[in-house]
């Protein structure tokens, strides 16, 4: 007995805010994905074990690290981001191993959570929120930790809780300043492909990354970006590990293809980001990035509001968190409460504050494939939006923002 | 200093045999995606925490568990098949634990080597490739297993390697007839969406499933049905399991949320799937299996090869193993030599012979978005690239394929 | 001899400024095309003998009726708005009659030049570009038209050189007022689906249109709308005709099908609009348009520029034309200098000034699938490339449309 | 007051066959749209008269006459391939000329038709359907018109209707040894890129072409090619035309615009499978038409079934139309029926027998994006519908085919 035409779930309904334009997708990410990325998604799936794949793959292989800045392997697993970081852990370490982890933000915390489920000991230094990662406070750590118990420092690049970025050549330095043999895990979630980053350069062990940011694709794929160190370290470690395992990928990898079936169409994806970072240069990326970080932050003091971050050589270009002012009672506006009518009224989707920021932040994602008007036209809707929810800020934002594109182009 | 379109990679390039007309992609998964769910994939990217997709995805969550034939909560992850796998054994068992597995095709023994890397102890029955699984020696060995030293059976419900599936209600009576207490654990990575299976009404515990075979989308996603007793046993279950976890992902499910990015793209596509196989009907669905499996054995017997599979109640509706007919000197002829001279010919894709199978056997994927004639364009690229491979085959494949699907529409 | 992967045209590389984001389309059309439209063109092209064909079109042709407001048939041409034009003319005349056509914009000339090319004599109205038509010179002309010799009254619905619309009803009138059997045969070419039209209603005999303005579709449907008078003069009209003529399209649209091949693919994207017409409603649609209009002449207002349009009531809800300030010479600023600047720098494509206009003013669509910050953008872009320019203007206009935005939702 | 949702059209749902994979397309065109194409025409539409498309267009304009063979403009229409006929006459002709027109098939009589409609003389050569053009036919009648009242002369190039070509050199041949100065018009709609065609070397004067056959476009594109001596003939031809007038046309496109909108997405798509065709060369295409029009007229012989066509040098390598078989009582099997059965039951679409053949014959298109196993399936198809229906044929004709592919790769 078949049914007259369900429409049980018809995706297209939820997919498109109907008769009210393009949607402004303004959260740390998933970001804009570009028209050609999508194209490039939509094409059939072929044969993973066959040779257009194969020629397919082995380029990506290769362009897929210059991204990362090195001339190592990147790993690249059907995943999210979390997925990665589990990767980075499982790869290199043994149970029990003591992991150094610095928590100054939300997402630095997840990634405590997700140590300690797996078995690890993790040291946590309980960053500043607001001023992010002191490199100095890690050179102190490592510096007593004599017997090299700890195996790993782990960092996160780009705090996308809190838009605080961290210096990693400096956290690279405060390491070897203490001679201390610890693995380097840097999360790049939301930086790589649109914060400048060195792999190689800047002596990092694994990097973790996903799709779905500096990218510009859907989410779905997760990356590990290994030195030789790290590779080595591998070889020995005994946590237990399958479908995380680098050495089966990239025995495989060697060939241009994955030991199990990899995410073809999101490959197909990647391969023409990566040729539009290509086409533009990572520089000039890098260089928008910070333009709009720039911009953002002009309209928010514009507005009489407060960055969140606090440390002025620490502001994200990728994303921007922003406290919600107080109220004469001394609480704060509700942050949720103004994010739902940007979104109903306004048709623009902002980041919520995440943990003990919840209801008191918000953030706009200014990073993937975005350009001035775009920006405009969130920072407008963020404007609008708020002078509709009665918050008491100027009107003077989207000015300030355009005076600071009008200065440097 | 930019480049000048540079065109690296372009993927457009490899993902269309120019020239060539429509590839048939009859591997045994992925499969060919409708167009439809293509469309639906290319969707753009939304907010992961906003109510459009909360709405999409308490719908799908709803409607998915349906394909599964369970009214108890299906887990959905970024990844392929093989994470599915993992996440059957991390979220149930113990490290230790001693699993009873089926190693009756090369998907099964992977299975095997996976658990081995977690930790676990697999007791490996050997099975018979071409006879498939015999419930009554898991019977036997768990009867003897008086102490429930075995915590976990593991199936694969219908095996790619070879073509022969799995009766999963007579492994459930044997289980039962053993009065063993162990969690069953099937695998339906090819199987799912395509032949009918009954995870509440089969007492399984544990349904494995990928996205890439009869579910008609692109790999990406991995699945896991849950019975109420499987959950049970992961709230004391102590194997180290973050990305994994049920826990999270099911109480963030009940809300429509992800703990951690999903797929979006990806499952904008299962839902558009989920409408097609509503829209159909199930019981089409798999009928439209039997009667293509039935066609293609046909077709191989009338050509005068065998069929790997030797039980013929285990045929499998999905896909079929063929092996290579044997040369006067008793080896047999280059199946990868032939499957080589299909692609560049006849653009086809076959599938290899895997492990022990390796260029002895080739695979003909019949599952998925298929029809009647496309089968007969896939069966006539084997007849023909048989024939230019000089294999000693009759031309009278085609016509009894033909005959099958006329006998019964 | 097969060359090498050439890429001679490669449309991919000019459909997107890479690395740009998301190209500011604001040129009163071809508007921007919504994601689902874009999605239901590229769905493979079926049968236009077929019955799935058919249900379609009949379908189809029965909702575009409500978007015109007619109960009449409509007729669908693969075409130009152009090509619409000359089938109004060819269908309904006869070699050498005269028609009245009100010339108050560039495009009511380029129907004059049409209507002279086809052996027609145009006796034009100059209108003043400023102002738009004015029934009573209409009335005028007709009540002096005592023979009726004049076979039709011309009109464009919204001008889309000089953003200024005609009062249809009130043209109708004066046509009463004389009571002269002319028939009335109105461009809404950029007004249809922006701009409350009712075929039926205002009496109109031919209404012309096309698909790539208010209807969200890329360019190349041609549409006439036909009452039962114009229905009745084409029975006799001796103009030669073939390729547009009613008849026989009338006749096959009945059956659900076109006498010669339609643009199928094209027709997928009109069902898919007219569904979204029909979901937000089309009073909403017009309602929004109104609103977007007016907060483009605020921002027009705050820059201290002057809108072309001198006449209150007749400001175009679709598109807004803006005369260059003049330098102290007396001279006006190059609008396509600061079109060009706007093009390069901001990613924002401006419409030109036509005919009389050119150079000295330019003009932004705002019609078709826009949202109140996608006009924010816009303008923003606008501002910072009138600035950019050295042209002396304010820097209020972003913040004056969104005023006006916040009064109204 | 808005609507909920309505589902009114919903052009996913008429666009697949839900749950029946992927339709065979076999009508004489439309044909198969590569994935290519589709992807190249769902970019979202760009400014007509911005850099990006005049790049585009540009390039366009240039490799599109390499396709037609000739170095002179070719002119393109947002227009069916009707309009791109009445193109050809309108700019060429004076109203009452005198044109010679092979009537060998019905698209040849639907053009006289047109002819006539317009104002002209159609002179007719009334051909045999089922040998097509004789080119001594024409010379007798040119040599016989002293006075030179014949202006043109008018030949379908493949008859999409009998599957019988026309030997165009043969043609020109004949009018020059008549020593007749009119013009040669070619209507090429179902041959351009799919069948050999060289208007410069063999002196055709105007080609007239459209996009859904051998482009492998969907519908809504015509050309006219244009030789020196029908540019000259448009300066003082006196038809009355306006939308189709070349001299606009061709000094826009001179600038790489078109005068009045052009069909912009349509347009992405012409240039991606112009990128085709020369990726795979022009001479490949034609190989493989007639490739597959041997294999089909094999399968057509091998039922017993009588290819339409009986003039053996004239067989269409695009299409084939075959005669339904005689009942004992002399009336032949209902084409129709047979048609309705295989599309319902194998979801393939044939082309219809057209006026005097209507239910007698059925026509199969293997033209556009098509490869051996496609036209295998389409072959099976229509063996099994046959079969189906009680039709008296062998099961031999797939077979036969295969045969015939074999034969020669």
């Amino acid at each position: 007995m078949q049914r007259d035409f369900p429409e049980l779930l018809n995706p297209r309904m939820f997919m498109n805010r109907t008769g009210q334009g393009r949607h402004f997708l303004q959260i740390p990410g998933p970001t804009n994905v570009p028209d050609r990325v999508l194209r490039a998604i939509d094409f059939p799936t072929i044969d993973h074990r066959g040779p257009e794949f194969q020629r397919l793959a082995l380029g990506l292989l290769r362009e897929i690290r210059t991204v990362f800045g090195t001339s190592n392997p990147v790993v690249i697993y059907a995943s999210s981001g979390t997925g990665a970081w589990e990767a980075a852990l499982v790869n290199t370490l043994n149970p029990g191993d003591k992991v150094l982890m610095y928590e100054a933000g939300h997402f630095a915390s997840l990634w405590v959570r997700l140590a300690k489920r797996l078995g690890l000991l993790p040291e946590c230094i309980d960053g500043d929120w607001r001023h992010g990662v002191d490199p100095s406070r890690i050179h102190s750590v490592l510096a007593k930790d004599l017997n090299h118990s700890i195996k790993a420092v782990c960092v996160v690049h780009n705090e996308t809780s809190t838009g605080v970025t961290a210096d990693i050549s400096a956290v690279r330095a405060a390491i070897d300043a203490a001679s201390h043999p610890a693995l380097l895990m840097v999360d790049t979630v939301s930086s790589l492909g649109a914060i400048d980053y060195r792999h190689d350069e800047w002596g990092v062990d694994v990097t973790v990354a996903g799709s779905q940011k500096g990218l510009m694709l859907p989410p779905g794929l997760g990356f590990n970006a290994i030195s030789k160190k790290a590779l080595l370290a591998s070889k020995t470690a005994t946590m237990p590990r399958a479908y995380w395992s680098w050495d089966d990928i990239i025995s495989s990898n060697e060939q241009g293809f994955w030991p199990c079936t990899p995410a073809t169409n999101l490959l197909f994806g990647l391969a023409e980001s990566v040729d539009m970072l290509n086409e533009v240069g990572l520089d000039n990326v890098f260089r928008r990035h910070i333009r709009h970080g720039r911009a953002t932050r002009a309209a928010i003091q514009a507005w009489g509001l407060d960055v969140f971050c606090q440390n002025t050589s620490a502001f994200s270009p990728a994303s921007t968190t922003i406290l919600m002012p107080e109220k004469p009672d001394g609480s704060r506006f509700d942050a949720d409460a103004f994010r739902r009518l940007a979104l109903e009224r306004f048709n623009i989707s902002l980041g919520s504050g995440l943990a003990k920021l919840s209801g008191t932040v918000f953030r706009i994602g200014h990073l993937g494939d975005l350009n001035d008007l775009s920006l405009i036209g969130a920072l407008g809707g963020v404007e609008m939006a708020l002078h509709s929810c009665g918050i008491p800020v100027t009107r003077q934002g989207v000015s300030a923002a355009m005076d600071c594109l009008l200065e440097e182009v």
